[in-house]
């Protein structure tokens, strides 16, 4: 039978699920703000520095993942204790993630530096800060269990994929115009796309804290098909103007 | 305590969850193989068909989580029966991101069959082969519970990293040749890209098999960054010759 002092402990250690989670979570922005902020400054020594800074994030997902899984074998636990762990582990999974992403737009970061041209990497950036702002909120819905918080994630993803979409063919019409900026425009496109998957994790740990407390089915960690796929531009010539095809 | 029935049932559910697995992956490598053979073809309604089946993949990723929660809830497993179980679930998450993969090659083939120009999708496809059979590879293995197969996997992505950034290069020149080329190659880089994801997601699989048989700790499902990340061309003008910058 448990006594008081097992299940005092076996919420501390849900305790201590909840402050891995923070400080990994808090890494990640940290990683994608500093990653922004190099790009913004075309700064290769600032991008450096964040790829080494990526192993932190790593170990922290190795503690989580060990921490969980003798959550579940030592505890044995069920319904809402069995999905805050599942769901701390699926977090984790994701947060390790945008710490990667972080980091290939930091090694990007040094290819553009190092590159010819001087493309305006302004709206990437405003790209990046909305993924980043995205990620802080679902986390403060995470630590508080607020469902609602949550929910509200999603409609900031589409505001994130409509400047993504508009970025994409604005990056190649400058590709078509000046293919002196083709390898700029190409890292660029890249870091967008990376900064869009964010936006996605974000609403995949939304759906995990609706799943922790509301105990829906295990959400799926799916990235929504941007409507870039899709995109055709027309090139009139080596050097005509850009303009988007019909359909 | 457990009689005979129960540990009979609890095999039974285990050999359920290997079932939805090697459904889940065959469906996975055929989407992979049909994909790569609508890009060949470029053609757009072989691709649409792609996008639909995708779903089919996803239902089989909510049956194995569905089906790995009430065991988890029931059974509580542990040691190597718990490892099985966190192994299939990130198993399932893998390769229902391999079916998104996929599906986003299909939709971009969408895009290229109706593009402007006729740059050769050859080693694009190459590529996809070689992803699709690490794939197959690793669910042999997988299903085998085989770990030296598992391990033989990882000198395979090795080969495909190589390919992929010989290609990255070959992708941007064309650009930076012809930029009428210019918006059928980005969508062949992000499929390029694609299929490098599917080669590190095979991996991760391989390390899962490890984590199940040997009981090492979680596997982190950590993509390697690919080397096309520092990449940097130089052209010397609007329809100069491209060559790859020095450093």
């Amino acid at each position: 039978m448990p006594t008081d002092h097992t299940v005092k402990s076996y919420d501390d250690e849900l305790k201590r699920l909840d402050n891995l989670i923070a400080e990994m979570g808090g890494l990640g922005e940290l990683q994608l703000a500093s990653a922004i902020d190099a790009l913004n400054r075309r700064d290769p020594e600032r991008a450096a520095a964040i790829a080494l800074a990526d192993r932190r994030i790593d170990a922290l997902e190795e503690d989580i993942d060990h921490q969980a899984f003798s959550m579940l074998a030592l505890r044995q636990p069920m319904a809402r204790d069995l999905r805050e762990i599942i769901g701390a582990l699926k977090t984790a999974g994701i947060l390790e993630r945008v710490g990667d992403y972080a980091k290939n737009v930091a090694k990007r970061t040094v290819a553009i530096a190092e590159g010819q041209t001087n493309v305006s990497v302004q709206t990437v950036a405003r790209l990046g800060y909305l993924a980043t702002e995205m990620i802080k909120d679902v986390l403060d819905a995470y630590l508080s269990r607020d469902v609602e918080r949550a929910a509200a994630i999603r409609g900031r993803d589409r505001e994130l994929d409509a400047l993504y979409t508009s970025l994409f063919r604005e990056l190649l019409t400058y590709m078509m115009e000046d293919p002196r900026s083709i390898t700029t425009c190409t890292h660029l496109l890249f870091i967008a796309k990376n900064f869009e998957r964010v936006g996605d994790y974000a609403t995949n740990i939304a759906e995990i804290v609706q799943f922790m407390v509301l105990g829906e089915r295990p959400p799926i960690d799916r990235p929504k098909d941007d409507a870039t796929s899709y995109t055709i531009m027309v090139s009139s010539g080596a050097l005509g103007l850009a303009k988007e095809a019909s359909n």
